[in-house]
């Protein structure tokens, strides 16, 4: 399981007093912590980004490189600041990423085709309402794979989201299991080896103690892992959550276990 | 996923030293311990027992029994201990365990079929050794049931264990992920949903710091559930791990999480 960064985030204050300020230096630094903690990708999520979205785009990543050379996934609806992103990274990033919406299948899935960058697809309806069964989740998932490729996406260059949502929701539960459902059926759906993604901090956002939201986040991750999740978008200064991925990939690629790694 | 405790063993210096005084208090003690864990289940394993194995049994479980009303698992490969322990148990106990090993096949199982009680079936070879792939482990699965519906067990009467060997193991990963597998796979191979066990315990015994074995234990034990594991035998006194089994379990069957149960 890959584990990609989700701290770069315009709703994490430092973040956000740093584009304020186009001050690079917080921008390094987390960068060079999310480095540290092993995740293979970081995700820049500036929000929507109104005006100056190609300049703010630019300052973020070139910051961010300035620090690492991990590969980079931008993750904004708006797509000239993808465009501007595409434009500005060394090595070709992911782009986080299309829906069914139709602004996204017009704006943002051509920006993919272009550049044959990786882009990740939300089951999503197209009036953007989350699935609320297992067989909506399906279906989204075969009508975004096909219209994916009619417009010359590669397959490979799709990575599924199903859509995690708030475990505190009155159907929580039953989503976080469709989901689980999802992973596990759609290589079979789709006829193929379908990489899949999920938001993992939407979980636990906004409910519960701190002490019981991360018990809950290490349960559910270990069993992504095991429905076959290949990507996990996290906040990965959550050691005990890095180390639970970590435990579940030695397990899932019958690796040798370095025991002191998960001593957090 | 129902809940063993696995507390109650002859290698738990009280319970040794209560089995030598012959004094019920420890064992009440620990048994009112248990029920408040959230066990559904008490195994009871005071070893092979080599001589008075029916009063020691009937000790032990009329201890357990003077505390609380759980069912029993009766787990020792002394086959006049667990008839003695039939003998005695208010409620149908489970049997603890038989295998391929042919003084199991004619000494244990038949007690199954008699009583009509459920019993585990571990996954060894003839000679006692444990599998070391994933086929061998299915074709094990495959014999053992039809050996026991041979002589009459009723196939919801049988609980498969696959066996969890210890992760330091040199192939520990590979062994855990087998399992899983195995898991997942059983209900197609044998034709009916049947019932799985594991001993959870097992995987981190006599190795590694104490926070990573803990780590290590919850992430396997999600995805055990997500595996579909149906009942697990563990150290029910370890907060987290059984809190984890409950959050899986409740997102397994989609039900309402109660969030304070889980800040541990």
């Amino acid at each position: 399981m890959i584990l990609i960064s989700d701290n770069i985030h315009v709703m994490n204050p430092k973040i956000a007093k740093a584009m304020n300020d186009m001050d690079p230096k917080p921008i390094q630094d987390l960068a060079s912590e999310i480095k540290n903690s092993g995740a293979k990708i970081i995700d820049i999520n500036p929000g929507p980004l109104r005006k100056d979205s190609d300049k703010m785009m630019a300052f973020l990543i070139n910051s961010v490189q300035d620090a690492t050379d991990l590969q980079i996934c931008l993750d904004t609806p708006n797509p000239e600041a993808i465009a501007a992103g595409l434009a500005v990274c060394n090595d070709k990033p992911i782009i986080n990423g299309f829906s069914l919406e139709p602004h996204k299948m017009e704006k943002v899935l051509p920006l993919a085709v272009e550049s044959e960058a990786e882009i990740v697809g939300f089951l999503l309806h197209p009036d953007g309402k989350v699935p609320r069964t297992l067989d909506e989740r399906l279906s989204l998932a075969a009508t975004l794979a096909g219209e994916a490729e009619k417009v010359g996406l590669a397959p490979e260059k799709l990575i599924i989201d199903p859509i995690v949502v708030p475990i505190s929701w009155e159907d929580g539960t039953g989503q976080a299991n469709d989901v689980l459902s999802c992973i596990r059926l759609l290589p079979e759906l789709l006829g193929f080896s379908v990489k899949t993604v999920v938001g993992l901090s939407n979980l636990t956002s906004g409910a519960g103690a701190k002490t019981a939201s991360l018990l809950i986040e290490q349960a559910y991750l270990a069993m992504l892992a095991e429905a076959g999740l290949d990507m996990v978008l996290l906040n990965v200064l959550r050691k005990k959550s890095v180390a639970t991925a970590n435990v579940c990939s030695s397990i899932k690629g019958s690796r040798i276990l370095s025991w002191g790694e998960f001593d957090v």
